[in-house]
Parts: C-alpha cells; structure tokens; sequence
C-alpha cells in the first residue's frame, strides 16, 4: 500500500485560500443552437479549492477527473453557454474535493468569427477572446459566475482630431470663407493618431441573467472608434478609416460607450448584476499604453447614465 | 489657442474607476543605507487617477511628469525604500490631476543580488523580482501600501519521495534488517521529482511598520525546499540536491512556510497588516503549473499558528 | 477608380528578401487516414514573399486569399499531411503575386493527444506543438520544406544522480559490504535534479521522403529521461519518478537521442536529409535554460552513429 | 573525489553544433567616452560552444565564469563598446572549454535614452533594444561580430492617405477648383491609418568596421514615418501627427529608407559587410502584425542604390 502524504496533518496548521491547476488546455465542443455549426475552442483552465489548515495537500488529479468528466459528458449531451459548463466543473470539484468549503474555475478560449468586410463583403475573419470564471462555496453562499470577451480594434484620437482642424483652420481662414471651411472639413477626415486597442467586458450571470457572449462581443466591438479586419480591399480600407475619424474616442469614452450599451442592452436584468469594463489601446504616438477601466453594478450605471 | 478636448464633458456621463498608463520604464536609483553600494533598477510603472462623470479625459502627460519629477528630486536626496518612492509619486499625481480623488502607483522591477554558492563560496547571482504598490485617496481616507518579492527556488515533492522510500524499502525488506533500512535511508536521498518554482510575498506597510525588502527576500527563499544558484561546482551540486530532498516541500507547505516565518519575523507589526503568500511551482512531471495561495491578516495567521 | 499605391515605383530602388504577414490565426482540419478522427488545429501563419526594386509594395490582402482558398478547398478533400497544406500555399502566393519570385509559409499548431499514465491507465492529455515551412522559388530551383514537433518532457541530471551515489557510497562502506552496496543501488533510484525540458526535431520533407508526424512525437518523447502527463496517480507518480531516474540525461544526450533514434527510424531516407534537434531544459537548480542543438543531413549522422 | 561524469565519452557519438545556457542576467556598465556618463545595462547574455563527439558534456558553470571575468575585469579598464565586451567574453569561453573549437555570444540590453519633445522641448525618454552577437572558432577562420538597434516609431500608411485624399478630391471638385484643391491637401493632413511599429538593424562589425549605436539608432528612427515620445503637451502632439503624415510610409519602405541611409552613412565600409534590415509593424486596422525584410552585403546595396 503506497502512502498518502497528502493527507497527513501539516507541520503547521494554516488554512489555504486556493489550491490548485494553472495553464490545462482542453478542446470544448460547444452547442450553438439549432442551425449553427457547433464551435470547437481550445481552452485554458485554471481550477482551486481552498484547503483546510489541517490537510497538508490537495489531491490535484482530482482536478483534471472533474474537468475530463464534465467535458466528456458532453458528448451525450452539448454544453450551449460556457457558464454551464464552468458551473458544473465547480460543482464537479465539490464533490470531489470532499474537504474543500469553496471550489473554482476559469477559462479562456479564443473564438474564431467569420464576418465581411464593410464594402467589398469579403470572408474575413476575427479572433476574439472569451472568458468564464464560476466560484462556489458548499453552502451555496458565496456563489459568483462572471462571462466576458476581449475584442480588437482601432481607436482614433479625438484630441490630435481637433488639433489638427484647429490648426489648419487657421490657416486656410487666408484663402476660404468659414461655410467653405466647414465644407472642407465634412469632407476630409483630417489626420490623427489612431491604433490598436482591446476593449473588455466582464458581466456577472446568475439563474435569471444569461447575457449572450454574441452581445457583448457586438457591445465591445461598436465601442472602439471602428473594427478590424484581416483582409481589407481598398474600398474596404477607405470605409475603415474614414468611419473610424468620424467616431475619434478616447479609451475613457470606450469604456462610457461599453457601459451605455450594456444599460440599453440589458434592460432586464437586475440591479445588482456587476459589470466591469476595460479598455487597453496600445497607442501609436507613445511607447506605453493606455488604460480606463470601470466597475460598478447595472444599477449604478442606469443612475449615472438613464 | 489650441483646443483642450479632455476637460470637455463627455456624451455619456459615466464616472472611471481608474484611467492611466501603464509599462512606463525608468532607471531608479535606490540608496541602501551606509557602507552598502546604492542599487540600479530598471523599473516598469503602472500610473492611475479616477475619472468623475463630468469630464471627458484625463492629461495621461502628467502622470510621467509626476513620476519624472519624483525620480529627479531623487539626485539630490536618495530614496532609502521603494514605499517612500511610489508614496511620493502618488502625491505628486493628486497634486497635479485636481479632478481626481483617488490616485495609484504600481512599480515592478528585478533586482539582481550577489551571493555565495553553499560549499566552494564561488561568487554568483540571484535576480528577484520586488514591487510595490501605493493607492490613496485625496482625503486620506482610502490609504494602502504594499511591498513584495518574487523569489525562484527549488521544491522536491514530498509525496514523491515518500512513494519511492515506500517501494525501495518493501524490496530491501528482502536483504536488509529494518535498522539497516533505516540507515540506508538516513544516508541516500531517494528520488522525488523537484522543480522550480516562484515564491512571492506581498505585505501592506504603514507608517509604523516598514518590513525591509531583505527580509522578505529571506522569508521567500527560506520556505521553498533550497535556493537556486547560477553557478555551481560539482561540491556544491551535491549540497544543493542533498539539501533540496531534506526539505521536500508541496505548493501548500511553501505558503504555509513563508506565513509563519513572517509571523515570527514580524513579532511587533499590528494585528491588522494584510499578508498575501504564493507559491507557483512549475511541474517536472506535468505539463502544467501548481499555486498555493493565501490572503489574511497578520492577526488571523497568529491565531492559526502561535 | 481608387489609387494603388503598392503598384508604384519606389523612391529607393532595393530589393527586398522577405515582405508579409505574421500571426495570421485559421482553423485548420486534417484527416488522419481511415479510421482515425480527423484533428483541428487552431494553426497561426506567417506568410513572405520576396519584391523587387522596382515596386513599391505587397498586396497584403492576398496572402490572406491564398492561406483561404486552401484551406476552403479542404472542405471539398480534406488534407493528409500539414506539408501538402503549407506547399499548396506556397504555390497559391506565387500564383497571386506574379511580381515575386519566391514564397514563403511557416504554420504552427498545438496538437492535443490523449494516450494513458504508465500504471494506473488514466485517459490523460499531452499538448504537443507541430509545425511546417515551406519555401519555393518561382523556377523551382529553391524548394525546400521542413516539418517538425517540440515535445515537452523530464529529464533527470547524469552528473547529480553520480555525484549522490558517489558520496552516498563513500558514507554506506562504513556498515555495508560492496556486493551490498551494489544491491541498495539496484534497488533505490537517487535524487538528483530533474526538470521540464522541450525536445524539438525539424526534418526536410521530399517528394520521396515523408516522415510522419507521429513517429517524430515518439523520437522527441523517447529521447528525455521520462515523458510528461496530466494526471497521475500514485501508482504512475512511481513509475515516472523510478524510470526518469533509471534514464538520466544530459541536454547533450537528448539531441544525441533523438540523432540516432532518427537515424535508425528512417533508414530509406536520402543522405542529403537536413535535420535540426534541439533539446532546452528550464534547469530547477539554476535560473538559467541550457540548450544542446545539433544540425545536420542524414548522410553525417550516419557517419557517425553507424 | 566527486565523479566527473561530462568529461566520459557519450553512449551516441554524435557531435553537437552549440551547448550553452540562455537568458543570464547581468548589470553591465559601459563607458560612453569623454564627458559622457556611463550607461549601466541590463544585459541578457546566452553563450554557447560546440562539443565534439567524444565528451558526454559541456562544463556549463564554465560559461558563467567567462562572462564574470570579463564583466569584472571592466571594472579596472570600462568598456567602450559592447562589441569589445562580447568579443572579450568569446575569447574568454574558448579558454576554458579547451575541447571547444567554437565559442558564441549574443548579448541583449534595453538602452534608456534622453530626448527633447518637438514643439515644447519637455524632457522625455525612449527605451532602445541594442544587441551583439559574436561568434568565433579556435582557429579563427570563422569568427563573426553583429551589433544591432530595434527602435520603436509610428508609420502612416502611404495606401491610406492617397486614397482618403482621392476620395475626398471627388468631392471637393463639386464645389473647389483644382487650384484650391491642391491649396487644401498642402494645409490639412488627411487621415490614414497609422501604428506602433519596430525598426529593426543588425551590420557586422570587423577591426576595421566600428559603427556607433548612437548611428544606428538614429538611422532606424529616422527610417519610420516619426519618432515616438512618452511625454507629449499638445503642440507637440500637432507636430508628430502633421509630421507623421508628410512621411507615410508602408513597411517595405521603413527598410529601404534604413538601406539608403546606411549606405550613405557608412560610406567608409568595406563592401563585403553584411547588412539587416527589418520593420515590423503591429497593424491599426488588422489583428496581424506585417513585416519586410532585407540580408544583403553593404556592397550590393551600393550597386542597387548609389
């Protein structure tokens, strides 16, 4: 008989907030509704329990059976949110984990979309990131499930979009008249530093609120100045840069865009449910990025906004 | 007169947690008290302020202005501890943001340290990782600062050793008396599977106690199963593999180590001084990683331990 | 009609080696022959071709066209091998771009395995990275494909298992006899450090040679001390640590492994086979890597080796 | 006496092209001649020598102990150029691996530069990838020194501009003259996109051949379509737009311009010094980042250019 050394009493008794697995990559097949091909994500998943001050180690196999169980019982039976699926690995590690009060898990994958580009309508296709975290305690107090996504894409800046006019304003003043001047200027997107940016929601889901990742990718998305491609054709690049001049934002108003979205978006859903967004825009002009962020409830966001 | 379009109002009127720059590098010049030569660090900066509802953007320039012009006073009176630093910088970035109620420094930097190897005392390094974080609100009342290491070490897995001395020894049984067997083991260390792992410690500080960056240092690399050395002779080889599966160490004792060597060390710092230990260990028989984790209260882990 | 600026001539008259698009990501589909469930791989493209003086750009937008139209062809017959995939896209740049004369496609997949722990016969997983380039010159003349894995694993160290049993040694002769010494070494693997390290083989691959995707996995794996896996349970724990001990391996010896154990697997191949080994081990005593690498054709190996 | 276990011949007598540790961290102090202060490093050192078929291993501490020697001996005499220092470091490590025929060294540092901001002169910095790589066999017929600058700068899209201005002359031609057409193009910059890019040189150095960094730098930098700041007041943020926008320029330009300015810089230079040029820019308005590149001699550049 093979001892047991984690199950012996530590030298010193301090209970552990989490114990766990970092970095387990899985392919998850998951159900898109009737009509759609199912999507395959390779994913990557962190799992803990807590542990008590008198077990000296957790039985960490037991964390890869919950995860291969769960995800093999899906075969019989496909998983249609990621919620789901991270809800009953938690339940999963609870059961297997006897002496654990608390059990958690997150993932992330990246999500392959095909869309088409705004003139030519070319295949082209997106890489989004989306996430799930689900934490539960045995006694169902502390119960928490949180989904969000991580989209791409360009920010103009409206500050260098106003200098710009501002400065040549006042030059062409020798040669125009003010109504030319505007003329000019509702023709011509005029320069400004734009870039690559990655803006980020992360929405609490409970029992009575499932928010669709499709929305909150859609909610993200429409918050930058404009969307990426990978292929663009000509007429196609025109229309990103000249719509992406029209709608300069700064990562501040990224962040404002996602929270009034998602209070439209989600009239349903109960005032406590807590959102977070951020945005990251890795600016064109400096060699460091930019950072706004916002956490707060939905009905903190319908005070502030509605 | 150029256009100012970050104090504007903004379309939505949505409130920012925190807005800011963040992978700022600067040279740090940190002065280690007498007789000891001053310390270079290369040091990355993370710069927030919150955002009220009213006002479109924040100046970002003026979070390098503040950290420049923290780091110049530096030349003419050298810091004595990163705290002091990022504290002073916070200050400066509420003196020159008006509209923010609430600013916050993040400051990481790696810190390469000369020591001895344990038997042939050749000359070698160590690079730990230290950090500090410093937040405050314009009102005082929303104060918090925290230091930390990150040290790599080694860990050999208590579990495995067992498992090999359990099965060795069933098959001595054979040949050998059980005294014999005792003293066999007493003079080999068996096999176990060992790796590198991170252990780090972050703990607040106060005006009252200012833990030096040494002795966490100390406490970090005294809780793994035996320190890393970038050279080392075949002698201290052996030292370092005898010493390492004397001391084999889970993720969980590493933690449950750095808790009460901080307990101890820490005799006279208040009650209510938050702690946070990690240990990841980077598995030699999986391809994934292992953490042990705990947040407490100095006051909760004298209650566990003394 | 838009300008297209690419088509112009440039300012400075060179020539340029390599022009193209990197990190490029596509969900590729490969069938594995009868019988066996087809793989998909999230695989990221880098896509070159070379251009001459006298124009002024790439059209982009094309090499995406081409890495698309191959792998929608696939739908129609899926693909046996990753180097007909990559050489059809090769062909297909060169077929869009008719001003270059040479094209370029590198592909890298993470390929996720299941096989069973070494005792207890747990399902368990491996993540094994495979990847192809291939080059061709418009005339043919300079046409060259490589495939390749990196396989992670454990190696044990040579040198500290002989320098433990060497002072264990010196110590046991004062209660053991020789013969009895022998026997306790017989019976217990020793410590010694050991770690997670990546053996990695790029092969050419010809129109007459084909090595498989799976016999180079096995190379690579078998050329370590022990292989890696997800979950273990005692039982396997055992196994892993007792043969990684029995098998202790030098960096230097891994590459030398995997020399001759490719030398003897593909016996039919030409001489003038171009093969790469590199094994690094991220060392648990040190925090420094090593690396052993070795590059050669066949016909030297054979030299060597037989 | 402890078993020295490298120095046996190998089971595989299979010679090994390079064996060497990576990623070793060391302080690095170089002096930047009168009047200057000295520059303090960060450096990332990997060192290699090859190993012949008879011996099972190299002596890696060897490696440590070349770079220490070397990095302390300058504590006496400092270095001038990190060419000297790498090339002192190869001569050191084919001393002390006497089996060695070959010895390699490549050394990376992050370089910390002082600027002024265009328009309001503020101080403000720009971190600078600078690295070496010498190689050098015993008999000194193949013996190899590189020194290399990556330099981050902003590129506006030559495409992008041509066709917003096209666009937008259509419809001005409604309400505009030709004349006042070409009047406004002169004072508004219009939009194109534009993004963070690497501007990348690496140029052999022979005894003969010693170009400074302070030229490469300034040659990479010059070569994108402006300069980046961290500190930016808003006339100066005017300035890098405006100008940014007056030098639109693709990826295969930024390596072009870098190849002109070269060979009109170094004009002194043998003609068989080997040259590469690289630019690499992470795309606004893709998720993929595009590249161009260009190996040639300093010789084939002039027939191209001059």
């Amino acid at each position: 008989m093979l001892p047991d050394v984690q199950t012996l009493r530590p030298d010193i008794p301090v209970g552990l907030s989490r114990v766990g697995a970092t970095g387990i990559k899985k392919l998850v097949k998951v159900d898109r509704g009737e009509g759609k091909r199912p999507v395959i994500l390779i994913s990557v998943f962190d799992v803990f329990v807590d542990l008590s001050p008198d077990r000296k180690g957790v039985n960490l196999s037991r964390n890869f059976e919950a995860i291969d169980e769960v995800l093999e019982s899906l075969t019989a039976k496909p998983i249609r949110k990621i919620e789901e699926l991270n809800l009953k690995i938690v339940d999963e590690l609870l059961e297997r984990h006897d002496y654990a009060t608390k059990a958690e898990v997150q993932m992330g994958s990246e999500l392959i979309l095909i869309k088409k580009t705004p003139a030519t309508k070319q295949r082209t296709q997106e890489v989004v990131k989306i996430f799930c975290k689900a934490v539960r305690s045995r006694n169902n107090q502390d119960k928490k499930i949180f989904v969000g996504v991580e989209v791409a894409g360009m920010t103009a800046c409206p500050c260098a979009k106003e200098l710009i006019k501002s400065r040549a304003a006042e030059k062409l003043r020798d040669s125009f008249t003010e109504e030319q001047i505007d003329k000019i200027f509702d023709t011509i997107p005029v320069a400004a530093h734009n870039q690559k940016g990655w803006a980020k929601i992360k929405i609490q889901v409970t029992e009575d609120f499932t928010p669709s990742i499709d929305d909150l990718i859609e909610i993200a998305r429409n918050a930058m100045s404009y969307q990426l491609y990978e292929i663009l054709k000509r007429e196609d690049e025109l229309v990103v840069i000249e719509e992406a001049h029209k709608n300069p934002r700064f990562v501040e108003d990224v962040v404002r865009e996602m929270a009034k979205a998602s209070v439209l978006k989600f009239r349903d859903a109960p005032d406590d449910i807590i959102v977070y967004f951020r945005h990251l825009s890795d600016e064109s002009i400096h060699q460091h990025s930019v950072i706004a962020e916002r956490t707060a409830t939905l009905g903190e966001l319908r005070n502030e906004i509605l």
